[in-house]
């Protein structure tokens, strides 16, 4: 075993606080890491502060994790001492169902192990995340960053960049689709970006005028005000895929009625029930769908990886010290970040 | 112009009455047909009552038609004198858009003309359907029936025969495939009859138990009494796909739940709001979907008279006479018909 430091939520209401606890000895397939960097995501908050009912305590949140391999286990194969790598919001699934076999690990059939807040597959300890100084992970859950990716601003690409890769890839998004993105946050500008890396024209959805400047800047072809019905009308029908990022209540049929016959609406951000309800003859007469999709499979989050780096696209990011991240979370909270805080961990060292 | 009989709703709460009214003189690219069977739709009843705010009088139900062609317009190519043809629930759209050229009339950018309640594209009057001794259709909407066919038991392949196979199709159902059928009424038990064909393990979703016994002559493989929390528990995570000929709104997270990740669930019946609300856990922790889809082209109901007549498939119907009709509405909403009433049209003489 070995000391960690890192920074944990202790109760759904008090504000994160430095922590130290355990590293487990390497397992026979296990990877010792050294943390670089870690992103800031919404569902750190949520978690912590027991939004979805299945929070555990003490726990260090953080799953958008770059840094350097410092030991490995007798049997890795793939990773040596001093690469860099990454852990996404995964960290074990079962690794035998159709799922896994798949390379879908994130929709196993046993559920998956995430990175923060589950219980061991093998010992039951609750697994911590990356708010922290090293991890210890499985290799068949570690990815590896790719040579000249900048590691700051690729850290959310384990999270916000595979969550939002993956429904454009597994929907066959292409050349010239009418792709809307709906949100402007963490999630939302990296949809905006890999949308147009799938060669779509993209329209950015927003509630307020005031932001349209701003989404031009992501590279989006267009924008709609959202709460502008004459804009929303102007648009009906013209869609063929909507790129949901809202982690909020909304009401979903006014941009159903924008998506062609045959449109698909994917939401990524939601878990909770969609109200106001939808309204059933938008899906039946125009042969819509909606949907949902979490994160990615191991294997895709190697490929958003590369894909990003071979491109150049990264997450534009905002670094903060580990010190500063009650302040990130209110500011987060308050939508006042462009786009995504990252943690640089040297400064965990401060703290010590 | 030639002077029809039939039966008409004169507003939203009166029976059903005998009604004379005139069809046009041929276009040139009219059909001129005499009604020989009309299968009785639960959409005629919610549009007759007013139930979608969309009803306009008197009219004419009736879009499950079948009879024999009496006269053709000059420019007709595909039809003559004596053919027997059926008339499904469109008989026009704008026939330039990309929908209909791609044979998908049902989603006309400009709305499809139904068969009864709209108004007519060139002269603005009312459409009016087959509960009625003769019709006149233009020949792009009116399909072939398929030699040795049973003329009276496949009226009802017009509207529950294309809506419940164009899903099947569409999505591409094969064999092995676990289906789930929720909904054993007219719809319902086509579904079944079409995904036995498309070669898949059919499951029937009933809310009774005393309909189990009916629901496996129906050849379903399994029945699940949806209303048995622990039946309902045993299937999770089972389906690949789910067609949903309810009519009325129900709780579809149990149905959700029961899908495997990247399963579908389908629409056909409901066109109201989803209530109770979807859980977005259900959709975004399995990448389900769920969608609409409205009876089929015209291509594609075509098809399904073929694949039905190739296959010896027929909707299981109880004849009756027209003078009947608003006593079998009634056993209709009860759900009182194993499954399909049709209208023998012979019995209009007898009204008259």
């Amino acid at each position: 075993m070995s000391e960690a430091k890192g920074y944990a939520a202790h109760d759904a209401t008090s504000p994160l606080a430095p922590f130290s606890f355990e590293r487990r000895e390497l397992r026979t397939d296990d990877v010792a890491i050294d943390i670089l960097y870690c992103g800031v995501c919404h569902s750190d908050l949520h978690f912590a502060h027991d939004d979805w009912g299945m929070a555990a305590y003490p726990v260090v949140p953080g799953h958008e994790i770059v840094g350097r391999v410092t030991a490995v286990g007798p049997d890795v194969t793939h990773y040596k001492e001093g690469d860099i790598v990454g852990v996404g919001c995964m960290v074990d699934s079962c690794r035998h169902c159709q799922a896994c076999n798949d390379g879908l690990e994130q929709y196993c059939l046993e559920g998956f192990t995430m990175t923060y807040g589950s219980s061991d597959r093998h010992d039951g300890t609750l697994t911590q995340g990356g708010y922290s100084d090293k991890v210890v992970v499985s290799e068949r859950f570690v990815l590896r960053m790719p040579e000249g990716i900048d590691l700051k601003s690729a850290a959310p690409l384990l999270c916000a960049g595979i969550t939002t890769y993956s429904p454009l890839k597994y929907y066959g998004v292409k050349p010239g689709d009418k792709v809307g993105v709906i949100g402007m946050g963490g999630l939302g500008h990296m949809g905006v970006k890999l949308a147009k890396a799938f060669g779509a024209e993209v329209t950015i959805f927003t509630r307020s005028e005031s932001k349209v400047a701003e989404a031009r800047k992501q590279g989006a072809d267009h924008v709609v005000v959202s709460t502008d019905e004459a804009q929303m009308a102007a648009v009906a029908g013209n869609f063929d895929f909507m790129l949901d990022t809202v982690p909020v209540q909304h009401d979903i049929n006014p941009y159903l009625a924008a998506l062609k016959h045959d449109g698909t609406h994917i939401l990524v951000g939601l878990l909770e029930p969609i109200e106001p309800p939808i309204e059933a003859f938008n899906l039946v007469f125009k042969r819509r769908v909606i949907g949902g999709s979490l994160i990615g499979g191991i294997p895709e989050t190697q490929e958003v990886l590369d894909f990003c780096a071979e491109r150049g696209i990264t997450c534009d990011v905002e670094m903060i010290d580990i010190q500063d991240i009650n302040e990130a979370w209110k500011r987060m909270e308050k939508g006042d970040v462009r786009y995504r805080f990252v943690i640089d961990m040297a400064s965990m060292k401060k703290a010590a």
